[in-house]
């Protein structure tokens, strides 16, 4: 799935900051590929860029008019939809990751083929997908895995591509969930494709690239978390990842979602390295990123400086402190 | 997905017998469900059970026109339709496994729209389907695996069923492909469901039963099969088996379609354990079963005892001399 860059980002009436969580990763990530906001009246969310009418976005080269904003049950609301007509009047394709799909509301469905626009849906996998061949590829990979979900596997990713880019490495960002893909602008949900074709989607992700190429694959779930460990082998294979970062919330006791205790880091590093093998022998793990969102200053930087010690490993909180001595391994 | 049997068998104008491999499946495990087969002129495949005309069918009780043959491509082929057609006028149900899916050929939608018949497409699941929770549910689960895909897991599960209740203990055979659902009347096609539910499929093929009932589980793919073995993986821990038995075909030297070595049969019963011990900490290998059909008798059993020595473990070849020192096994 491709997504036309720059974006103006959406945000509605969002009731909140963290209710434009994939908005604020846009920016954060990506501010070349914003032109703006576009907020309903009541919207509480900032992202710190201009406000602009879709006419000044779409002067300004906006080309995708990007939902940067959920809410509850992911349902789009009836107060959003003339806002949606109104970019697809101007030319702008729209891009969705909410569960409610753009093309199931008949005004929206509507001006999107009177305009010849596109109606994204970066939740729903674009095919078609083949098995996947094992194949050795050319260029490098590294993969993001986690001792469970929501560890912080994609800012570890996003982090690693931004210092390798910085330090003049060609690298690129491989996104495998909906955030990661309105990031990238392209990308594979990778766990709404077809289990068969799985490991095969992942592979085609990270197709065959310069010799000193790094391909940065977002991780998804964990080997150890009981509902989505096929989706994570599976990208583990088609990935065939060179090197492994294993991102950790260091206060969670047990699986998100999931009555079963949290796997430790050396269990993921000795079962990744394991399985990884199958894909590519010489994989092996550079790193430990932690998140240390909920310690204050002291106590992250204890927590980052023990694990480093326990592993042998480079530890880093990416949002925090940055990745220089994970991507510093990485190119040793 | 549920099919409702008796069975008429269709097996168009096969051109050979293995052609009429489904169709054979199903006589040969299921002959109860079988009321005849319907073949075309210049069928040369022949399961050995009535020929009888679709009215013949009905009045021997079929509810359901089983599409009992493949042919190259899996297409359906314009001369097979008539019968299919007549099928469902006269009241059945279609049953089908090949890639073309049956509701795509107006002639037959209409035909079962007018009818108020079924078209089912076993290689399509029939959600809805949730994620995996990994709660320990109640009674017994054995599930087969392989060092690759195609060793026989479908046919050693299907033998443990039949040894199984042959014992007077209650079991049942969850299929989670399309031969075995055609054969069971029921199951899950596993590889053609969302990678996100994959392992949530699996822990709805064999809900909570009674403390000594056993589920006998058909297996897919293999852990160390690069394209499969998210899908496996899934299903390991979906099913969260008490018991597994390694399917292996001991003349193959590389995994199937792809250019990987076989997995040996240790890897797979160290790796199933370790995965396994997830969902189920008491899961244990209670037996290998060979597929020796390129064998003689003398070199199959050969290879049946050494593999026994070996590993410590009953060894069988299900088709060929039964099931019944691995059944022993699971049951000590």
């Amino acid at each position: 799935m491709d997504v036309e860059t720059p974006y103006l980002v959406f945000l509605g009436d969002a009731g909140d900051a963290l209710a434009a969580k994939t908005g604020q990763g846009v920016v954060d990530w990506r501010p070349d590929a914003v032109v703006g906001q576009r907020r309903l009246p009541g919207c509480v969310a900032n992202l710190g860029v201009a406000d602009l009418s879709i006419e000044e976005a779409v002067e300004a080269g906006a080309r995708t008019f990007l939902i940067g904003v959920v809410n509850p049950g992911g349902v789009l609301p009836d107060h959003w939809r003339g806002a949606i007509v109104e970019a697809l009047e101007a030319g702008l394709d729209i891009a969705s990751g909410l569960h409610t799909p753009l093309a199931s509301i008949p005004a929206i469905a509507e001006a999107a083929r009177r305009n010849g626009r596109r109606l994204l849906e970066v939740r729903r996998p674009v095919g078609p997908f083949r098995t996947a061949t094992g194949r050795k590829r050319t260029g490098k990979r590294l993969l993001t895995v986690g001792t469970d979900c929501s560890v912080g596997k994609k800012y570890a990713a996003l982090a690693i591509e931004r210092e390798l880019i910085r330090r003049g490495v060609a690298a690129d960002f491989r996104a495998t969930g909906q955030t990661g893909i309105l990031i990238a602008g392209s990308g594979v949900p990778i766990d709404a494709v077809v289990s068969d074709f799985a490991a095969g989607a992942a592979e085609m992700l990270s197709p065959d690239n310069d010799p000193d190429h790094w391909d940065i694959v977002e991780g998804q779930g964990s080997l150890f978390h009981p509902s989505f460990a096929g989706v994570s082998l599976a990208l583990l294979h088609g990935t065939q990842p060179d090197a492994v970062v294993v991102c950790h919330e260091p206060t969670r006791t047990t699986m998100r979602n999931v009555d079963v205790p949290i796997a430790s880091i050396d269990d993921v590093i000795e079962q990744t390295l394991a399985l990884g093998r199958l894909t590519n022998p010489a994989v092996r793990c550079v790193g430990i990123a932690l998140n240390t969102a909920v310690f204050g200053n002291g106590a992250a930087k204890r927590a980052i400086e023990q694990a480093g010690r326990a592993f042998g490993l480079p530890a880093c909180d990416p949002l925090r402190y940055g990745v220089e001595a994970v991507v510093d391994r990485l190119l040793a």
